[in-house]
């Protein structure tokens, strides 16, 4: 369950995986800025970030000189001295309750002051919390790690690049399979997508994967049904793999057999507005410009109307994170940080088209981690 | 979207789908007793329970007196009116807000009372609603909705079997075509049986699949990866199927080739263990003496420290849900509750054997709705 390290873009052979301590010290240049003493970390994908532990049950304190202390349950004592070898960890079941008693211990001199994530911890928990804070005190601390988060370290542009390359494998393969046709289902050609992916080494779906047909195009949610393929469909795969904690996410339409005006219109506009998007995306840029650059084209088109969604969103350890990409984006385009493009057009009872990419910011502009034709592809 | 019907044991066939309306009076019925004059729902299994709504983003109100209010945002404006006729939804970006409106109008006397899901809400969520409560007192709730989950209802136990019965035919397809044998991959047959268990129409997984063969087996939480199945080894299997919100749960564990001693030794103990388990899963039964019921006959072959997790837990809208069948288990086994029956042996470097089957809890005695043959089967 470690992290790939094994990628030829890794700059340093020797390092046995992610900078876990590097990061942690990152965090705690943010306690100390915000005069924290410390911060107890719950939330699972951030504790991974900051540790390396991948398993379903665990809290991590970090201290604001950049020291750690990790518990987890008996399920996992041998998972996580292979996962985190640079922390002893502490088995027990009630990890945050150890945690604060470590934090009272390293600061000895006055009140201590240890953030939580409240955007996580539930109010049930931050209640059970309080009965251990004698002595100490529960500071929100807000998204501090999906600060850090947002601007990916080498490592994780390396677990991005790989499980974007997994799924850019299995969508090759399926066109080359010629799974997409009339006479198959949506859930056929899900079914096969993912059963791809798995083989090229995801672990699993990074969300439900979407295949859209005729009609179901139109519906920027649809799922994955018993509708099967015809002649002339529009047909939208929304698809993404999970791999060491990464996810990727990519979108392609394609039509099948020949097709009509109405589908090779609204292509040709999704698919200049999703070039102007990427073209967007460089490193300064305000985040309402990119998403300003796709729907500006689509509603020059005349289809403002049917895109009804944001432009794009940041992927790492969620498949939805900052930065968001959207008429109410905040912010601008910083380098490594990750952005996907992905514009469309529904128009109910016809269909639609989307097409997306994720990209990885850099100060040379836009690099695609995604991949794959994106001239109309009829199958 | 909609919660299966057409199964037979479906009493009553004029009805389009779960009866909403009735969970929501159960629920009223529980603001009552605890003083409350509304709740406000967030967490998203219990609104689905309640609502039929299975989109990423909606907020509910159920009042004492029964009726109901539900918003959501634009994306999902198609979606809900679909999937909640009953209620006409509000589309707004501050869906608590709105709805905490909503109480304090429809309570106009004194102080509202509106408790929140506080094992689900965040903190931030949490500050963030305070800020709408003038008139208002929030009430952390605990687990309301949970509790009337425990039991299950007609429309959930068909959906429970429909989605079991997935899992169980995508079982029997993967064994009829030998997809399991020396020189395949775990994650070549994890791939294979989740590409089975979407064919027959499961939306996803329900939990990642485990395929842990040889050593490996001997790990409880191994999940499914490179290593290549070899003659003689055991090789668990333990997967799921999620369908409409509800999910499926079990386990088989196969012998490729030959049995050796040991393995076939451990695997009569741990079946012998599991049917004693379903034996004891009888309406008034102490969880802890279903518990027992397993584990004091693996203790007595010997094995007693290699049963390293509990008996079990009930499956529905959640894999992993109350009640626990564990030595710490609370409570008695009450009708239509549902259980897994999962003991395990793990034995460090040699491997390890888990059964499981998914029970419901009837006035007659367990029924299985997970099946297949679990005497020793040799792939």
């Amino acid at each position: 369950m470690q992290l790939d390290t094994s990628s030829p873009t890794h700059s340093d052979a020797t390092r046995q995986g992610p900078d876990y301590q590097a990061r942690r010290r990152r965090l705690a240049e943010s306690l100390r800025e915000r005069g924290l003493d410390a911060i107890l970390i719950t939330h699972l994908p951030n504790l991974r970030y900051l540790s390396g532990f991948s398993g379903s049950n665990a809290h991590l304190l970090v201290l604001a000189d950049g020291s750690a202390a990790i518990t987890t349950d008996g399920r996992y004592t041998t998972q996580i001295a292979q996962e985190v070898p640079d922390l002893a960890a502490t088995i027990v079941r009630d990890g945050s309750a150890t945690l604060i008693d470590k934090a009272k211990e390293a600061v000895s001199a006055g009140s201590v002051r240890i953030g939580v994530e409240d955007s996580h911890l539930s109010m049930a928990a931050f209640s059970a919390l309080t009965s251990h804070v004698n002595g100490a005190e529960l500071v929100a601390a807000g998204r501090l790690v999906e600060d850090l988060r947002l601007i990916k370290d080498a490592d994780e542009i390396n677990a991005l690049r790989t499980v974007a390359a997994v799924a850019n494998r299995a969508w090759a393969t399926l066109l080359s399979e010629h799974a997409i046709k009339a006479g198959v289902t949506e859930r056929e050609v899900a079914a096969r997508l993912e059963y791809l992916m798995r083989i090229e080494g995801g672990e699993r779906t990074s969300f439900d994967t979407i295949v859209a047909s005729g009609p179901n195009s139109a519906k920027p949610h649809h799922g994955a049904e018993g509708r099967v393929l015809e002649q002339g469909d529009l047909v939208t795969v929304d698809f993404g793999a999970h791999l060491n904690g990464y996810n990727s996410d990519m979108t392609r339409t394609v039509v099948v057999g020949q097709a009509d005006g109405f589908a090779a219109e609204i292509y040709d506009v999704v698919l200049r507005a999703q070039l102007a998007g990427i073209d967007a995306a460089t490193v300064g840029t305000e985040l309402t410009r990119v998403d300003a650059a796709c729907r500006d084209i689509i509603a020059e088109a005349g289809y403002g109307e049917y895109f009804v969604h944001s432009t794009g969103h940041g992927v790492g350890l969620d498949v939805h994170e900052a930065p968001s990409a959207a008429q109410n984006g905040q912010g601008t385009l910083v380098e490594n940080m990750t952005l996907t493009i992905e514009p469309g057009i529904y128009v109910p009872g016809r269909g639609g088209v989307r097409i997306e990419d994720t990209l990885l910011i850099t100060a040379d502009g836009p690099v695609l981690i995604t991949d794959g034709d994106k001239n109309l592809l009829l199958v």
